[in-house]
């Protein structure tokens, strides 16, 4: 499957997942509108892709998925706030405190950012490989935290510290989804898997901030031009808009050989990697 | 240990936990802030007196009363914010919110509010104690912020409706207090554990909501006759001052009955109950 045939069946599942999820009305209104406003769910496509190379199972991996999709909502949701990005755009659509009221996004904010770790201990592997995972979700969920808090507020301009709060807000999700499905597997593959889909991860974000300078905001679904406007530390800090496109560039070939041996994955990346490249 | 000798020993363990922690120093200071306010640490204290009667040991004891003070500190955070709770005073000091500004309360709520997971994941207990400890963890984060969501937004102001609230806001807490402790007991008294603390946790947001009319600020260490001011649910919605009194008066000697198998607890509590219901 690449990820154009994935994006609607994985949509299908989660709508289906929130709608059977037993919450009262008001809050499960404000918990789905986020996830539902749509997005590519690379996340998910990367944790479905790489779980057909170690068993991990379909059902497994689309909850996993559904996971790491809610999260990442419910840290969009608490990073569009007023005090924080005041974005008042995501995805196209009006952000959930825009949409709800800022009350309602916080609170749904925490349940997605929460919910996670119960769906992942809902998984059907064995109990020794869940707890790996559930560690490394752990992890991942406070680097996710920490790495916005020092986006917002960075102690020095350095190049390092850009690096540590890409790693940290970016880098440790796509780490996850890199290695959720290889749980099971020895720990050496399972955190060789980390590191590079932290290094992934670090790219997108690059290339997130490049389409923040070059986008229109229907293109970006949010508003463009922002990171900028806050003084965000970016890519774009340290090199000019054509070093940092060919460095994404050269980046991406060098990761590209390594996931190799997952040859469908490796071909979609491509893929992937044009589609954000493109606009 | 009664409550009064507790206290201090428990504070002095958080703050060195808090202390070590490998944290991005800004994002450290706010997060330390609200849990080492003060409070009368309860929660950890009903831990530590039911883990003598289950050999679940005393580290283990001191780190799962830890990871409920921080996650109730995070949610009181995220509650005292301007969209929420809008409550400036929290323990007799400034409000996170008001201290830091709402963006660093914000995450450092959410910090918090994650944090509690990786510490019972490192709990020196057997795999499947644990799993079942971080599934009741998980469901028990969760009713938090479904309770506080519905006591802010409840859809109709019946009195099954306050009772379904205060379980979820204040009773899911206490369950996981009780319960946490016998994680590697029977099921049954695992599950009977929790119900006992769900509904002396219900007690004490009667006792709470009571003493919001009769108290000062500085008794509080919060602002008094917000809950009356902001239309909340409370037992005084449909009962008068000395009709509640009485009832929490009644439920109590009830429950004391059912946990005097812990002769010291069961005697502690009396004075705990004292003195919440002096003031």
């Amino acid at each position: 499957m690449n990820l154009a045939e994935f994006t609607p069946f994985f949509n299908m599942n989660l709508r289906r997942f929130l709608d059977e999820l037993d919450l009262y009305e008001p809050l499960k209104e404000v918990v789905s509108y986020t996830p539902l406003a749509g997005g590519k769910r690379l996340r998910a496509y990367l944790v479905w892709e790489l779980s057909r190379f170690t068993g991990f199972g379909e059902e497994n991996a689309l909850k996993t998925g559904i996971a790491v999709e809610l999260f990442h909502s419910g840290s969009l949701i608490h990073d569009d706030l007023p005090a924080i990005d005041n974005d008042t755009i995501r995805r196209g659509l009006p952000s959930s405190h825009v949409k709800f009221g800022e009350c309602k996004a916080i609170l749904a904010g925490d349940f997605l950012m929460l919910y996670p770790s119960k769906l992942l201990s809902s998984l059907d592997i064995e109990s020794s490989s869940k707890l790996t995972l559930l560690k490394l979700w752990q992890e991942t969920s406070l680097e996710v935290v920490k790495g916005e808090f020092e986006d917002v507020f960075p102690e020095n301009k350095s190049r390092e510290q850009m690096e540590r709060i890409h790693g940290s807000k970016t880098g440790s999700l796509f780490g996850f989804c890199f290695a959720a499905p290889f749980a099971g597997r020895k720990e050496e593959k399972f955190v060789q898997m980390r590191q590079l889909g932290l290094r992934f991860g670090k790219l997108f974000q690059m290339m997130d901030d490049i389409k923040d300078v070059t986008s229109t905001e229907t293109e970006l679904g949010k508003t463009p031009g922002k990171d900028g406007k806050q003084d965000k530390l970016t890519i774009l800090s340290f090199e000019s808009l054509e070093e940092a496109q060919m460095k994404v560039k050269e980046i991406f070939l060098g990761l590209l050989e390594e996931i190799d041996e997952f040859s469908d994955l490796s071909r979609e990346m491509v893929n992937v990697y044009d589609l954000i490249a493109r606009r």
